[in-house]
């Protein structure tokens, strides 16, 4: 008899097994396979087959909610009590040009809650928080569990690296979901957020769910799907969610990449900024500030006159930041321009986020490190009237080798047709589809 | 960029994901995976994502093929052309008491035909063919290039072990689906059964295809739909290729272990045995001399007068065996006994199997040794009538402390029946169910 049969509760290919004819598993079993993973017992190849079983078969509710709980159970839980505030975090499922969570986190600290963000960084074409911050000379994402809780207490705002202790399990799914084909399927992200998000303590949790080209899932129904999924989480697990489905269609904002979205978001804290960053950053505050028992919050007013900007300075201050210096600047760029007048009516976020990925933007594996200059500016965005001539985007990057593959992924990234409106804009739609609590 | 995007024709994720999604994979996709995961370019886990994509979402028969090819592309071809004989083999894909190329291969070569048996082990509960010889004191499964080549001009029988250089890209894989659960899945299992058979050289092959409880795919519609691909995948390389589809409902004759199969293969060729062996063993010989040229051999007057007997000490002589040495015997025995009178009407294979297995005429894992002396030894077979108090079967093993749970793998394997016929004899109908040519 194998070791295993005496010793160990279940057979692991009696699980894959039965994933894989379409069956469902018990509690005990999930919890067994999460920790048997998590012990080295399961090995890579045999978690990715069941994996892929799941992708193919799904999981019913209660197998999701036994495998969050599962990967939760696998490491520590935070405790934010001793804070006296109330908690509210935020989770975006990812896209182009995405640097929400910088503005929002100090425009909700603002109003004297806390907002506990424990970020990743990125990897593939969505870019990564933690890249973007790191722009800021001095300013560092790991925090000491005193250093997160005094700032937490304090500014009322931290975003900081999530420490390996949350949840291993999902960390280890995770990058084994990324060399396996086994990322875009609804239980496996569901679980993989919810995990992280419940073991870090939040009372409250504000989901970003987008849909569209830049996006994990691409139609809005299966959008809305994982939406409903993670809510359904969250409530059971004590922790009040709301999600809003957000348009991915078209990439966020002007700038894509590291240091220009630090620059895009001071400008939001500072009263301006792109049209669709602000609308988006003020529809999150609310839902962020409703959980947190603050619903009549003036979320316009703490843009306007400063004290978000306040507590960014302070929050990057916090950290070792310098929020005066002046961000890095790429040592090449190359502009393109429009070839005829018209109006911009495609522009669809994945080839900008494949792009400024290859310029240096993002990575490629994990332990790469990415340029904090490397990117794309946009000079005009969707529905916007251009002019031949009119420069359209600007790449920058460390390394002119770059350009010429970040040009390739930019084939087709654009259409300017003629101002008569016999061609439709295609955006998408609203940029709030809906929301679901 | 990551190295591999600069000097891998393709991404495994990509190919990973296209199969996921129910797309057909390229002839130069087929070639690089296999030969990426040859080298190790791609890794267990990935390749074992891939094959759970395989099993759920199928293969065209192009794919099937071309898998094919690659796998035998990954290692040597052997030639028999210099024996100045017709070669033809046998392949089963496996049950339980299926002894059958013991007899078989030299009652075949009796005629004057070379059979090139390359054999492989048991692992789980189908036994192996090299593990119930190796029982004969002094047989070696091991044989040069040169010892085959000779043995098959000679005697014209050999049963000797596969060298790892046959299509090791399909050794590598057929291992790793074996712990992700990813067996019993038709593309995989005719690339890898025919790959081997194809790059071993034979030029005709007849295939014992069975379908029941005891073998790896119960459903007869099943069963006849891998002899139909693998009977394709020979004929499109140039080997004639013949499929019966066999009936594996309840064990084959009445020995179930090593040294036990090898005593009843003895009978056979004596002219005695088990009905259904000696009927099994008949038909598969009839097949494989009509593709050798001799559709008239008198199969039955070989078993009778001696000449496949004769062939078969020369056969054991030539790999070092005495083919007069008493046989191992167990240690232990333990004999079940019918509670009451009545009609053996159900004696399904799979439990038998099991319980041999167990009682350690199989192994767990690749590395572990067999008990010749194991296994189970059958007192009546399904149809028969038996009385309170007949033996019904006997359990043998070198260590009792393995009784236990061989007895309880035997829960509900046999039912004894009122002999008035309301209960019907449940042996899934004729042993020969197709040929499939």
């Amino acid at each position: 008899m194998p070791e295993h049969a005496v010793t160990e509760a279940f057979d692991v290919v009696d699980l894959i097994r039965a994933k894989r004819d379409g069956g469902e598993l018990s509690t005990a079993e999930i919890d067994w396979l999460v920790d048997a993973y998590t012990r080295g017992v399961v090995a890579d190849e045999q978690m990715s087959a069941w994996a892929m079983a799941v992708f193919l078969r799904g999981m019913r509710p209660r197998e999701i909610a036994d495998l969050t709980a599962a990967m939760i159970a696998s490491g520590e839980r935070l405790d934010f009590s001793s804070v006296g505030k109330p908690t509210v975090d935020k989770h975006s499922t990812g896209g182009v040009g995405d640097k929400i969570t910088l503005p929002l986190a100090p425009l909700v600290a603002s109003f004297g809650v806390a907002v506990p963000q424990l970020s990743g960084r990125g990897l593939g074409h969505t870019g990564g928080t933690l890249d973007k911050l790191e722009s800021i000379p001095g300013w560092r994402a790991r925090l000491t569990n005193g250093e997160f809780l005094e700032q937490l207490g304090g500014v009322g705002a931290v975003i900081a690296a999530a420490g390996a202790g949350l949840a291993p399990a999902d960390g280890k799914l995770y990058a084994l979901r990324d060399t396996t084909g086994t990322v875009e399927c609804i239980p496996l992200i569901a679980s993989s957020i919810m995990s992280k998000k419940i073991a870090e303590g939040t009372a409250s949790l504000v989901l970003d769910v987008k849909y569209g080209s830049g996006a994990f899932l691409q139609d809005p129904a299966r959008g809305r799907e994982l939406a409903e999924t993670m809510v359904r989480l969250g409530k059971d697990a004590g922790v009040g969610t709301v999600a809003l489905l957000t348009n991915m269609h078209t990439p966020l904002g002007l700038a894509i990449g590291n240091a220009n979205e630090v620059a895009e978001s001071v400008e939001v804290l500072a009263g301006g900024g792109p049209a669709d960053v602000v609308e988006l950053t003020v529809a999150l505050a609310r839902e962020m500030l409703a959980l947190a028992g603050r619903p009549d919050a003036d979320v316009e007013a703490a843009l306007a006159d400063g004290r978000a900007m306040d507590t960014w300075r302070r929050m990057i201050r916090a950290q070792g930041g310098d929020p005066d210096a002046a961000l890095p600047i790429a040592r090449e760029s190359e502009t393109i321009r429009a070839d005829r007048d018209g109006v911009l009516v495609a522009q669809p976020a994945l080839p900008y986020g494949v792009a400024a990925w290859r310029l240096g933007a993002g990575r490629a594996r994990k332990e790469d490190p990415v340029q904090h200059a490397a990117g794309i500016d946009l000079h005009a965005k969707i529905g916007d009237t251009v002019r031949a001539g009119d420069p359209l985007l600007t790449l920058r990057t460390d390394e002119p080798a770059r350009f010429a593959r970040a040009l390739e992924a930019l084939e087709g990234a654009w259409t300017i047709a003629d101002p008569d409106g016999r061609v439709a804009v295609d955006d998408g739609g609203p940029l709030v589809l809906d929301r679901i609590a």
